[in-house]
């Protein structure tokens, strides 16, 4: 069976990368969940964005540079097309006229995906559609913790006179019970804020906050080492990509200097193993201020990188349980 | 005084183009109406926009290319900045997360302009934005005879479920009664459109309706005839930029091929002198799509050429008047 | 079953056009071919290339603006998914490093679409793909009449001392029996020439040869006149881009000044109307070199008008069967 | 002799035109005149330029993208590189931080080539530098004809306070008498002026002028004659881009919109056979705006055609020379 | 008072960064100097520039994308709006056409904000106009020690044959006496040079030359170390964009790569706290080779940095004098 | 003779940068290889690329950005100019129809380059060009050391069924006998690859192999020592620009995140001071991915160092020598 798995993954080397429909990594595009481990899920609003708009053409983008992604990832040692089960499962409804029904058009559109217990790996979109994406998610797996690695907190209360932006999600996914700020934590927050306070409201809603700063202070390794003691229980991973600097990640709509460098991403993002994560997004992916793709490239890297972490997770469960078959007299 | 005038505008022989705050054409930025006799209004709004975004920042742009403008204008044999004293009046409000919200507030920023007895030259934004500025002209001039040179009729009734959209503002206008559809004129309308009856359901709501092919056929003059038949008393002139060719007009949020050339969109907007022009727009420029800045040059010189209308109409007036004077015993 | 037809095609009023995957209009991708009428062919080789590069992301870029296309066309008054059923058939196998077992993979490929009675829509690719295009169409329908409309005649002999590349398809054609060159015309030739007897050539071999400057001098109604007199049969019209100005068409791989405007090529496109196409291509679209997607939205608008002229052909058989099933006793 | 002539020039069926140093069409780069009909030369300064920089990149990139130009040009029915032994003779010096001296810098390279009978095709720069290599040229021929497409006289006194500037030239050359206004013509002037006496200037220089839209009331024909009327005896042809629309040429300084097509521009060029025309320049190319090379392509074929008119002389001047040969007992 | 201070900046909370004229961070433009304690003002001038122009658009740009920047900089922990008043004094007048008249220029327009007391915040510009600046703040201050982060010495003692260049300023300003050498220091010089001697000719003008070598070995707590060891008395900052690799400030002149990381530059910046720094620039942002920006928002963000580097000042300041204040009896 | 080597180089303070003839560093062409110590060779072909093509226009712009290069590198304390005679020898002859031809094609064209004894500075062309250079290069010096910077292995055994690609050159290397794995090392391999064993067949093929990671972990200077530790006897250099970050070198084929920045890079090619190096290529340079030209820039500056490599060489051999002849009695 793992054969025809692997099956469904058009080999780079008869099939050329820049043929076919663009689906996520060329994989088959079908709502019919049966068996999937993993779902690519796009969600192409950006509705929500107070500067540069354009991440509704993240997913579009992301699935289309996903094409170079290959089956073996060296850097976590996993085959993930080997392991799980992955289809594009397309994109959520959205309205592009009204973010209120947008979001409840995503909750919906996510929620049979997580009900069939597959991992939705999301694709945005502005920051904003990640809360409706942890209401679906939280309705199976109770209060999440989560890993958010951002430029901006994105816990203010209101924005432009409303509760609902990209600006706001989490502090709304605190107080609807969605995300339990205790058990979560913000990473690479950097650049000018709006009040002095900004960073002590999120850390009042119960976040913990590691800046940029701290995290060129103490180091990758001990930046996932307070990630790891904070997220306990089913995890939920938001990966704003202008957590990366701009001359890495150009193509976003709130570009903050100062950011990370790609080396540095994949190693915090990789450095997640072990999190028990249920889903995952990666947002503000705008393709019309990118240039040679190279934003929408590092973004498909990092959900690739997010699915070996689930590859791996899916391989230590089978190996124990041969391993319990093989005891059993 | 009219010495006075004309200093207000830089002159490019000694203070380069490139040089200064970007105003429209480096005019005084100011919100202070007294005297003034045309006010630009930008009106950064691109949340009504179903495809491309980008419109939010058409104002910006073009007024940082207005700078290639100058004083005399041969083909209308006329010196704008001579004969009216014209202000960039900034931006109106706008909220980029609700609609709504944004067309009460760009309503309640023109009506001051309106009531000054200014001539508003609006600068969009995307064309979900003539619906609040229409509102705010009609009430001082009473139903308003619409112009408008478009690929699109945007008159439908509901576009996403939303009856505020870029696609639905002439409909609604011709609603609420701030539109006088028998006295309106939509010219260089083309393209795929979702149902067949769509250009019935635009002439059902009492517009005339002139195709891009049709102008292809009639001819430019035969099709300002029938403009000018048809539009009498106050005339609200509304440009959506992808009237233009996508060749001549790029950076735009749904382009249509087979549109008008630069030179004909010229000869329409001159050829309009005559119309009792109360207020204008030109919207739809989405400067990310741009290249060369080629589309907000353009839409830079059809507001010019619009205030170029209004100095002709001043200067006629005044002639008039002086012709009057004389005639006195 | 119409209604059934029509509803394979997403209501841009309600998903919006940019989400969901991109195949072309957003119609299923299947390779299926039970019931279908018109297949959407993606070809993306440009191994053919002697100048830029790129065509072979034509077929992902055509596929993504196609987004743009609604279900009524008013120029020619047809739904065209009313009247047909018509599905993304995905790409072709290609072999970036071969162009002679690409050419093999091609005409493998096509085999069946053409075999199923449908009508093939290809995307290129550089014009080197329509060779093995039209092995596999004539060998349902005889020799073809081509319908040319070019920059270059594509008839030397040799390109590089080689036999294939996107300069001698249709020598090759002719010499293989699959073009009846006297029943063939190219249209919109033009630029400078490697050799002063190109053109005569490319009559030598049996061509109607109209150049650039001869449609201007014609017009387009007497060049269409031309095209209907000398194309009876069975017709494969190839449209290579660059006929088109590259104002109009910037993005193609080798762009000659002077072209058609993009309403030229539209009215020539239009007025195919009564010719008995059996397939089609639109070639040399090379997205690298393309800015605003203006050269593959204006494809993507040739490919559909293409499709719209075949749902015409199928809508005057139906009306005429009905006629017939009436006029029985 | 000829058939050297002609190997000098690289076959694109052999070495592609991507490959090799990037002179113009690939020919001899060379300072040596001897035997020389047409030198191409290259003016990379923009220092007069008033508002987008860049035409120092000019000449470079004309020369990369001329190597798309092929041995014959079926629109003049001539193959230049058979009659004419071209050269790419380089650069003139230039000094960018100082008009006054690059000014001397190009006359004085210039020198060599007018004085050695070779016709000096040069390709800007900003039009500044047509005024130095107007009087170079006229050093040998005396004063000039001058034909002009522009979208702007340069003709203005003083810029910036600045009697050499690209917006003075032609003033100053008539001043200095390297002009003949009387003979001269300026054909595309457009768009807003400085001072509504700007064009009357032009004229009381005695040059005539025919405005874009004069060119679009009389047609391409009767301009050419009006040009063949004015311009007798030893012509200077200057072309800035400008002339031609953003659309296409959008890589410029000054963008006018309204400008002629590609097919005006081809055609009025191609119409100047018969003139004797004794030196050329192309300016106001800016590549940094451009996109798609689509400006320096169209500049590149502009130069080519006027070569080919210095070809159809030569051989028109070899046939009647061959004629009278066979007459002599 | 610091209430209607801080009132000046709009809340990007209530009114959107993309809307509003393009003044630096939206604050007033005014060339009213009362109680101004910083007056951001572009030097719009590239006729010092050697090889890619583009400068004299770099203070449009900057103030456009400034639109970013906040109210609090939690890297240096204050609010510099609430500390400081801020306006945009817009350009100095130029002229394109000369160096020395706009070195003049530059110096007279800075003059006045100097007298005033305000610090002058510049934005270039290419690296010609710091000489001018310098100038005018050294009349006041006196001999100025000179903190220069730039890929380039830029003490050649002519360029092209003149002594005004982007080349030459520092060496012309030590010359003059405007900046004393022996307090000055240079960091991140590399790249390639044309004479051995360069980096011994700036040393022997007595500048401190931190190659970016010796940065990487030294670190930035070392290198900072030694510009503070160095910097004595007012200090003039000049911020040579080019200091930075092209991978995070492609749009500049004459781009080296191997240079700064934003994350560094950063803290270069902010360590020059304690410094008495009485002027700056921010020079060679050349927005046409720029892309999604990047250049132009890091550069605001140092602009910022500077402006907060000034605002701590203030405050200690004003926390001694309370302090003082309150020991009084 | 030394100063007449100097003064082939154009003085970059008398000619601008960006004038002239666009050689590698504007230095002469010619084919002429007597006493010619450097040949900068350009091989425009990139019909083996998988992905994203346009390699084939790497050798032009890396030429025209080399301008920016001058005479001392004070990183590696030489002045190559001064040291070595350098010619541009133009490019390869390549037939871009055909894979197998172009290989012979480039043999054929380096040999006498190689018997000529001038150390060939090639410049791609997608990595497949690099098995023909070895194939010329090892004709003179026998196996050869490769050290190899890079992001893939390429050494698959066959791609697209293919035995010649930019996928497998160095496997065909080996094998042929051109290649002496055991002295060759590859650096900087890093992302997914098609095979779990894809790393260990090239370790089987006796690459030593030190993956990105690997350069994470242990530094440059380690780094550099396992590849002296390797590269003995005469070594060729290949240097895949994508072993550079897609922040540093969007401009290629198939990008890679997580590369070296250029500092590392710089250094890397810097420490191989010692090695014998006999040839070099820098390949997989696409520009029209590229943006700002900082790819090419990047590019031209690693081929300048590995030309310093190569003074210090000849240096320090020219110091011995006359150390000797001073100790002669």
């Amino acid at each position: 069976m793992e054969a025809e798995m692997r099956s469904q993954f058009p080999d780079g080397h008869r099939i050329p990368r820049f043929a076919g429909i663009a689906t996520f990594c060329r994989l088959p595009h079908t709502r019919d969940l049966q068996d999937v481990d993993v779902a690519v899920v796009g969600v192409p609003f950006d509705g929500g964005a107070s500067y540069r708009p354009g991440a509704r053409y993240g997913p579009r983008k992301i699935r289309e540079v996903s094409a170079l992604l290959r089956e073996y990832n060296p850097a976590q040692d996993v085959e993930p097309f080997h392991w799980l089960r992955i289809v594009d499962y397309g994109d959520t409804a959205v309205n592009p006229a009204s973010i209120e029904e947008t979001h409840a058009l995503i909750e919906a559109d996510l929620d049979p995906v997580v009900r069939a217990g597959a991992f939705p790996m999301c694709l945005g979109g502005d920051h904003s559609v990640s809360l409706p994406l942890l209401r679906a998610v939280a309705r199976r797996y109770g209060p999440l913790a989560l890993v958010q690695f951002d430029a901006h907190p994105d816990t203010w209360n209101v924005h432009f006179g409303r509760r609902y932006t990209h600006a706001t999600p989490f502090r709304r996914a605190v107080e609807e019970g969605v995300v339990d700020a205790r058990r979560s934590i913000q990473v690479g927050i950097r650049g000018p804020l709006p009040h002095a306070t900004d960073l002590e409201d999120a850390r009042a809603l119960g976040f913990a906050v590691v800046s940029a700063d701290d995290v060129a202070r103490l180091g990758i390794t001990e930046t996932l080492h307070q990630v790891h003691e904070r997220a306990s229980g089913p995890v939920y991973l938001t990966l704003d990509i202008d957590a990366v600097d701009p001359a890495y990640a150009p193509g976003t709509g709130t570009p903050e200097v100062g950011g990370f460098t790609s080396r540095e991403m994949l190693a915090l993002v990789r450095g997640l193993a072990g999190l028990e994560l249920v889903a995952a997004d990666v947002v503000e992916v705008s393709p019309p201020y990118d240039h040679g793709d190279i934003t929408s490239i590092l973004a498909a890297n990092l959900a690739y990188e997010v699915i070996c972490l689930v590859a791996r997770r899916r391989r230590s469960v089978s190996a124990s349980r041969s391993a319990n078959e093989e005891q059993r007299p």
